[in-house]
């Protein structure tokens, strides 16, 4: 039995485009003598389609391309994903459904059970969990075929009461097939391997794994489709961040030692690469090409430029310096020395006179006021208004530079340095926004070493630090982890060692800027809890507030 | 028996508030007799609680104030409805419960079985369903006690395998008690007044329902507690947008007569009132007083002046008429009117120069292009940053005055109109704006006549209308609503009646403009599928875009 896995790179809605991409992979497994070829979860129609699965008209698209799909399954079986109508009156009106396709037709329809409903994943708002579980046969083989999170729950303390491996083993199944739309974050493809081992290990079977590759809005999607023996060995990993189509030969897979070693790659590796696939993708799939950002001679925005450098190609990156009164001349020159490097258009304009223009608007009404956060947040917004007026003129998109510290605390202004397209580094804090760029100045200076070594500052007063209104980057990303990424208290974080006072403040500052968070554009996610889709939060609120 | 329904204006997240009022409704109901008093859904914590649920020390907050309200349960029975931890290791580590508090200690805790996930709703992200039901025994009576979602799937077409009440009624309860977290829509009360009628019927049982009130960000509670008898007639109902106490005694119900008869009020008088609350209650939790917002001379910002003025105190309301160069007399004199009948303070400044002086700027790079959208949209940005520039300076919040259906087709501008910390009039149409002004007007002109009865214009060019770029509102809005309350599909609406190259223009620009509304305020919300947390599309999509 060979078996094709196709880690395939869909675009949500687009019908003609995935429907084409998958029966072009079919071909080309059939040319290549696959019995079997297995594409992604809900691959019919891009995940996560979110709310568009409540448009009868949507999933009639969805029908008409699995059928034309059955239609080229002619000598070759496929396993495609897709959601199917509950002929059940009770219960949700849909399965996300694995679609067994053979002989130019649907032979058979198999549901997923669990239902992932926190973090990013919405899927009980539309999905009724399967309740029956049978094998495929195929040449004699029986397949035990589950869907993502169906055999993610080998936990002490599971988070649903069935587990439809425990059902499917009984029928004696020759192989696991696990289809999936699993994102990334830069820790998952460990916990990823572990999952599948332990399912190895446990049912004793041979698995195949395909994932989705690609990024939907914040979503980026890494791929890493898997083949792993009976004894939870790798045998096989597709190209991480980019399309792979590979065959095997299930005798292979059970008799012969791995193919591979599997290496892991690094943290600021796999973070980088994800970010530039997530531009990328974002750019094509709204059909873009050009992208514009304010660079400030900081060290964020030195970040996205090289990133959408990579991404989109130095010709169509747009970098703009604005400076004010505030502006230092290292700035000035740390800006231009970065947009010389990287060999990007690079322009001026000071919005000094705007910014003086509203300051003259204003003085009947702010007089002697003491100068503060609103001449402060009038600098940021004027910027914004150069460059979304840049944007609209000439058709880009505008990235946001904000990293995940500032917009942990809301030291940043909405509607300025908070506008944007697509937020690049939102979730990255600033202690990781150092490490990455010291990845990317690996083998060469990309980004100039006076950017990375300056005290980082808003230049929205006078001599003003980051450091005058926040702890050190150190402390207060810890402290973000903490309540973020691990949900701890106040006194628990306390307990680890940080002071009471700063904790207090910091956690009060997290939760009073969610109005903020809630207007900034979608976050490339790359950790387990980032800001946005994943992390729903209150606006009126006062818990620790 | 006599039992109280303490319908109370919960703040989310704010712990001592909660507790004191409802130990505050718990001795007040003590004092007049009362054998039970009834709170509403997750009352403990105010609802949506959202991911706060899944920080420990939170829950442990809800702990300690359901054990300080039980303590005070002496001689009065109560329910109060808290998340609880879910002993099991398998299933999530929640339930959505409603705790049954007497003799000074929690007597014992019932779970919530059909858990929404839908629309606003994200229950399944946090709670387990109950799988056991007994009913409560108090004084010789036997109480069926549900939550909200649990008795509201009594369809031909559930969406639900399981009915909590068919398993209660097997333990022959006296009555019926419902506590729930109902957010309103201007239709939902009568399906909810038809829901218990269902319940009562088909149980033969008195139903006492306690629901919230009050405003937590988009969603606005209405109250509208109600006590119906055993054949289904309303008994009474709760005043509805405020807070209220009131005991019955359970014989009363059995045996006499309603005490009310229950007149629907009209939809714009909910509307009305709806977001006069949902107003209020933004700023009051956020321990704010003021607003601010831009008149322009038209429709939408004079009702949200209204609003705003009758939530708020005239005192409260700052108006800002910033014309350009593109602003007619009318406009102006139209605005200066309305602020004067309000009586609310009006300033005028102009934003003429800001943007001459960003024109300026950008004249080396726009040289001889067109005026387009870029330009207008300048103009709309340069009023946000005056707006947004007072807000910092005097502590206003900036009320957004976008419309629904130029939110739907994304004509409006991002951090510009589009800029606001709530979003007032996000979910009505600009039909049912013209409506709601009527409405509004139907005593004494307090929206001038001149401004419902002028063509709508943006004024971001010379002689620009609306109907330049949009068809006619009557046509817009129907076709708006088929595809957005009814998720209907092109050749559906087509079919209805509708020009086919129209419909299909709108569904593209309501689609393509996901992007925009994804980084807009919050919307409060008064029908059934508003733009925000109830309505999740993917950004990066091609489904009819």
């Amino acid at each position: 039995m060979r078996i094709a896995l196709a880690q395939l790179n869909y675009h949500t809605g687009h019908f003609d485009y995935n429907t084409n991409k998958i029966i072009t992979a079919i071909q080309k497994a059939k040319a290549e003598k696959a019995d079997l070829v297995i594409f992604a979860e809900l691959a019919i129609c891009g995940y996560p389609p979110r709310d568009f699965l409540e448009f009868d008209h949507f999933l009639e698209l969805c029908e008409q391309s699995m059928e034309s799909i059955a239609r080229e399954c002619v000598g070759i079986a496929a396993i495609v994903g897709g959601p199917s109508h509950n002929p059940r009156p009770e219960g949700k009106n849909l399965f996300n459904s694995a679609f067994y396709l053979k002989d130019g037709k649907i032979e058979h329809i198999y549901h997923k059970t669990l239902l992932p409903t926190y973090d990013v994943f919405d899927e009980y708002r539309y999905f009724e969990p399967a309740i029956e579980h049978s094998c495929i046969e195929l040449n004699g083989c029986r397949i035990a075929l589950t869907i993502c999170e169906d055999i993610w729950d080998l936990l002490e303390d599971p988070l649903y009461t069935v587990n439809p491996m425990d059902q499917l083993i009984s029928q004696a199944p020759d192989f696991m097939v696990n289809i999936a739309a699993s994102p990334f974050a830069w820790k998952h493809d460990e916990r990823r391997k572990d999952e599948l081992r332990k399912n190895a290990s446990k049912y004793q079977l041979p698995i195949f794994y395909v994932n989705h590759v690609g990024a939907q809005t914040e979503l980026i999607f890494d791929g890493a489709s898997t083949v792993m023996n009976a004894r939870g060995s790798v045998y096989d990993v597709l190209d991480c961040f980019t399309e792979d189509l590979r065959i095997y030969d299930l005798e292979d897979v059970r008799k012969q030692s791995p193919i591979v070693r599997y290496s892991k790659p690094s943290k600021y590796e796999l973070i980088h690469d994800g970010l530039v696939l997530g531009i990328r993708d974002y750019f094509q799939k709204l059909g873009f090409k050009k992208a514009i950002l304010g660079l400030s001679g900081g060290i964020d925005s030195a970040l996205v430029a090289v990133l959408a450098t990579e991404a989109l190609g130095n010709e169509n990156v747009q970098a703009v310096m604005m400076p004010t009164e505030y502006t230092s001349g290292r700035s000035k020159s740390d800006a231009e020395k970065l947009a010389d490097i990287l060999d990007i258009s690079y322009k001026i304009i000071p919005v000094q006179s705007p910014y003086q223009a509203f300051l003259a608007e204003l003085n009947p009404y702010f007089g002697d006021m003491p100068f503060g956060i609103a001449e402060e947040n009038m600098q940021a917004r004027s910027r914004a208004i150069i460059l979304m007026a840049l944007a609209n003129k000439f058709g880009y998109i505008l990235l946001n530079t904000s990293n995940k510290s500032e917009l942990a605390v809301g030291y940043g202004t909405l509607y300025g340095d908070m506008a944007g397209g697509l937020s690049v580094i939102g979730d990255i804090y600033k202690t990781e926004v150092f490490e990455l760029c010291r990845y990317i100045n690996r083998n060469d200076e990309k980004i100039p070493e006076s950017i990375l070594t300056r005290p980082p500052t808003a230049e929205l007063r006078p001599d003003q630090k980051d450091s005058d209104s926040l702890p050190p980057y150190q402390v207060l990303d810890e402290i973000l982890h903490e309540y973020i990424e691990m949900r701890l208290g106040p006194r628990e974080i306390v307990a680890n060692g940080y002071d009471e006072a700063t904790v207090k403040r910091i956690l009060k500052m997290v939760n009073q800027s969610e109005y903020k968070r809630a207007q900034f554009p979608p976050i490339l996610r790359v950790s387990d809890k980032a800001f946005g889709m994943g992390r729903r939060m209150p606006i009126v609120a006062k818990y620790l507030g």
